[in-house]
C-alpha cells in the first residue's frame, strides 16, 4: 500500500494485522479447540493473506504460542503484593485458576505438544517459557531487593508449577486451595544447609 | 482351536498371545516411535487376529499403556536399600535415566497424551499411574514400618517426579545428578509445623 518501508510501526498496519490474527485465533480456539483449524482459515477470518501469517509467524505452532503467551500475560500479570509470600500465593492461585479453567488443559497440552514438534515448535515453546520465566524472576528479584530470601525462578518451576501442571495433565483436579498453599509453604521452608 | 474354555490360563494360549503382541509392539515402537503403527500391523507381526487384540485390550492406547507399564516395571523395579534416603535417591536416579533415555520423552509424552484421549485413554493412563503409585507407596510404607518419617506417594509425585517430567517435556535436559539429589534433599527436609 502506501507504506514507504516494510518496518513495523506501533499502531500501523503490522499491529493491525497482528491484532486481527490474534482475534481470529482466539475465536477459532474457543469454537474448535486448539487443533481444529488451519492457517488458511485463520487468514480468511482475519481478512489477511496466508503469506502475511507465514511471513510473520513462520508456522501455526509459533502463532498459537504467541497468542497463548499474550492470553496468559493479559489474564495473569505478575502480582506485586509487597511480600514474597503474598506474591507467591497470588501467583500460584492465578496459575491454578488458568490451568484448571475451560481452556486450561488445552493451554498446558499446547505447551507440552509444542516441545515435541520439531525445531520451530520447540523455539515457540522456548519463547513462551523464557518470557514467563523472565517475568517470574523479576518478581523474585523484587523480593531479594527487599532483603527477602527468595528462591529462583527454577525453584518455582520445579515445586509450584510442575506439580500443578502434572496434576492437570494427569486429570488429578481440582487443585484445592489448601494444596496450592502447601506447595508455596514447602518452597518457602528454610534450606538449612542441605548442600545444594 | 482345541480350547475347551475361553479362560486365561498362565502359560496358555492367552499368555502366548500377550507375549507375542507385547514383543510386536516393542519392536514397532523402536522402529517407528510411539504413534507410527496400527492395531492391524501389530496383529500381523504378532501372528494373531486383529479381533484378539481388540477383545483383550479394547484399543491401541490401552495396549500401548500396558506395554509401557510392563517396560517400566522390568527396567525400574522399586529399590529396597534399607533406608528411605537410599531408596528415594535410587528411585529418582532410575526414573531420570528412564525418561532421559532414547524412548524416554516418548514414554512421558505417551502418558500425557493418554490423559487427553477420552475415556479409554484416560482409563489406561490411570491404570499405569495407579500401579506405579501403589508400588511407590509400598516402598514408602516400608520406611514408615522402620520408623522413618516418610512422605507419601503424592509428595514424591509432586516434588521428584513432576519436576523431572516437566523438565523432560520442556526439553530442559539432561538432568544433572546434583539436580536430582537436590530434589530428594528438599523432599526430605523436616516440615516444621507449616500447618499442611
Amino acid at each position: 500500500m502506501n507504506e514507504p518501508q516494510r518496518t513495523r510501526r506501533p499502531g500501523g498496519r503490522s499491529a493491525k494485522v497482528a491484532a486481527a490474527v490474534h482475534q481470529a485465533v482466539t475465536d477459532l480456539i474457543s469454537e474448535r479447540g486448539y487443533s481444529g483449524f488451519t492457517v488458511g482459515e485463520i487468514a480468511a477470518r482475519a481478512g489477511v493473506a496466508d503469506s502475511s501469517i507465514y511471513r510473520r509467524w513462520g508456522n501455526l505452532e509459533t502463532l498459537l504460542a504467541d497468542v497463548t503467551l499474550n492470553r496468559l500475560n493479559a489474564q495473569s500479570p505478575m502480582p506485586d503484593t509487597g511480600s514474597l509470600e503474598g506474591d507467591l500465593r497470588t501467583y500460584a492461585a492465578n496459575v491454578a485458576r488458568e490451568i484448571t479453567g475451560p481452556d486450561g488443559l488445552a493451554v498446558v497440552r499446547l505447551a507440552v505438544a509444542l516441545s515435541g514438534d520439531g525445531q520451530e515448535g520447540s523455539k515457540a515453546a522456548e519463547d513462551i517459557r523464557a518470557e514467563r520465566m523472565g517475568q517470574l524472576q523479576s518478581m523474585l528479584d523484587r523480593a531479594r531487593d527487599r532483603g527477602e530470601d527468595a528462591p529462583d525462578a527454577y525453584g518455582v518451576l520445579d515445586h509450584i508449577l510442575a506439580p500443578m501442571y502434572i496434576r492437570v495433565l494427569f486429570g488429578m483436579v481440582p487443585l484445592a486451595p489448601g494444596y496450592i498453599d502447601g506447595l508455596v509453604d514447602r518452597l518457602l521452608l528454610p534450606q538449612n544447609g542441605s548442600g545444594a
